[in-house]
């Protein structure tokens, strides 16, 4: 079967011809739809995240699938159920975290992640998965169900950021998204369900289609390079809760000047090392005097997937339209992988709705 | 009625004369039997925090109290009845903080700190309170109630700590606390009832009697001068929880390499400002890799009272003991004030036991 997958020492990644995987007893063989492409794949392909399967002198790309079942084995799914695979399994068997549907919540070397961690991915004609790390999602989400893995980190993250300010009545009237990738605008879509004052920072000139879905969902633009983050408070006001998407470690920190007394910031990107000044008695002084609280999140889990196909399935059609800016044929899917500032979201086809 | 001010301009405080304070309907009169000093006394002291009540060139020292009721005019209280106050006060009638019962969670001008922030504490003969913001304690906690202020501190640290990792199954089974003054021995203790492997940071020689403390809790010394806060892993493993008491800022950073995977540190100090470098890269990754958070904590209230009073009701005589190493008369209360390494927590006495 096809499959694209990146190569030790290339750059960019290929189409392959692999075996079609086998499902055991237990197992699922899905026929893949679609498979998007966020910033963890091109970190994949640039080797600074993750890690090949051992053994093997490349890796199937891809993390955030969407199937159809085709092979239900034993298990409790049927032929032709639409399915979004997790992506956290079990490096031997399975241990106390997967076996309490956290594995989310796994630390270093108890988990593989499928395309980005000692695993290969989803983008290939097929793959099995087990069936308790299958979601099966409502046949109109087909199109655009690539969505819901990253939907499902930013709900994780807005579900720890909460859980913070649980100890005390918290409700955010206003929310600041540090990116304005696919990430941070999935993430700012997410939270206008629930805040009407919204902010969203990037680094781009107008005219920028980011630009453009920022402001059809009613949120404020700040151009980082006109009002750094530790600026947003006198240029807009002092923010309830605040997400970082970026991967900027300096924003990490400069988020606790932006937040609002008993406010939070959540945690997405994942930097390199990288050392710089910050005035720590200051912030570490409002943190404690404001009650302030930063909370890191990685990956998601079925709860977290559950969500997400209800966030997901409530986006208004505009917003997909404009997010998803490419899909791209598996047998030539080169443009999915480039980046340039029209592509927002993008994705490879396996299956066209067509010919389902 | 005598009281403990300190006056503008003055680096100690002294005994002053004051009239006996007449309590409002919906008022309580109090007389005050002890009141405990800890280091946010020595920064009013200094002038370094809080601010003096306007209008007035001194302010009366003390958040600490215990007192017995001599007037509860027409509120629920009985004479005799043992209270402990809370520590803010509305500034003007009341605001939502009040209204919701959560002063602590108020931001900077919505809130007066008896004894601390524009308003007189504690440290004399009688004072008076509104009704809603006394505790009632047993009276066999009469004598060392003024360790229920502080306490109430630590429990909520410890309460948003735990809210932090509420989303998650998360049993902390390791804790440090950062610091060995009166708070970091009080939180030791207090965290000794859920966990068992338990470390204490300070910079001192032994013998020390803050070291003794730590370890009759079955705690483990950790001296700062040789094992820094990022060593600690490497020398005794990462903790699931720390609790910074120090003060020290760099502890509120380096504080995340200690953390084990999901692990939370809470801070309490109040440092001033102070510039340093920090490898914000690697920590932003860790947090968000390691799903690590971090929250500031100030004050508490009636709920963190309640739980303090249990928790200081259940610590062993030895700790108090051991803790309080000095309760002096207030006619001269210099004793109290001196800072030296065989004195841990010190008490102002206005009322012996024996003449209660």
């Amino acid at each position: 079967m096809r499959a694209i997958a990146v190569h030790r020492g290339e750059e960019s990644p290929r189409v392959i011809d692999v075996p079609t995987p086998e499902p055991a007893d237990g197992e699922v063989l899905v026929k893949t739809l679609r498979v998007g492409v966020d910033g963890t794949d091109h970190e994949v392909i640039k080797g600074t995240h993750g890690g090949f399967p051992p053994g093997d002198d490349y890796q199937i790309l891809g993390h955030e699938a969407i199937g159809v079942v085709v092979d239900p084995t034993t298990t409790g799914f049927e032929e032709g159920d639409i399915v979004i695979p997790t992506v956290r399994r079990p490096p031997d068997g399975t241990n106390e975290y997967f076996e309490r549907g956290e594995p989310d919540m796994a630390p270093d070397g108890k988990y593989l992640e499928r395309g980005i961690v000692d695993a290969h991915g989803y983008m290939s004609e097929y793959f099995t998965s087990a069936a308790e790390f299958l979601v099966e999602i409502p046949e109109s989400l087909a199109p655009h169900g690539f969505l819901v893995e990253p939907m499902s980190n930013a709900e994780k993250a807005i579900q720890h950021a909460f859980a913070t300010r649980a100890a005390f009545s918290w409700e955010p009237e206003s929310a600041l998204v540090l990116g304005n990738g696919p990430l941070g605008l999935l993430t700012l879509a997410r939270l206008a369900r629930d805040v009407d004052d919204l902010y969203c920072l990037g680094r781009r000139d107008r005219p920028d289609p980011s630009i453009d879905i920022i402001e059809k969902l009613g949120a404020t633009y700040v151009d980082s390079r006109e009002t750094p983050v530790p600026e947003i408070p006198t240029e807009y006001g002092h923010v309830d809760i605040a997400i970082e998407a970026t991967g900027y470690a300096k924003h990490a920190f400069e988020v606790l000047d932006a937040l609002a007394p008993n406010g939070v910031g959540a945690l997405l990107g994942v930097p390199s090392d990288w050392e710089f000044e910050i005035d720590g008695g200051r912030l570490h002084r409002e943190m404690v005097l404001q009650n302030k609280a930063l909370v890191g999140s990685v990956n998601s889990h079925i709860p977290h997937f559950e969500m997400a196909i209800d966030t997901v399935s409530s986006l208004p059609d505009w917003f997909i339209d404009d997010v998803v800016t490419e899909v791209v044929p598996a047998a030539d899917p080169s443009a999915a992988f480039e980046r340039n500032k029209e592509q927002i979201k993008t994705a490879v086809e396996f299956v066209p709705p067509s010919e389902r």
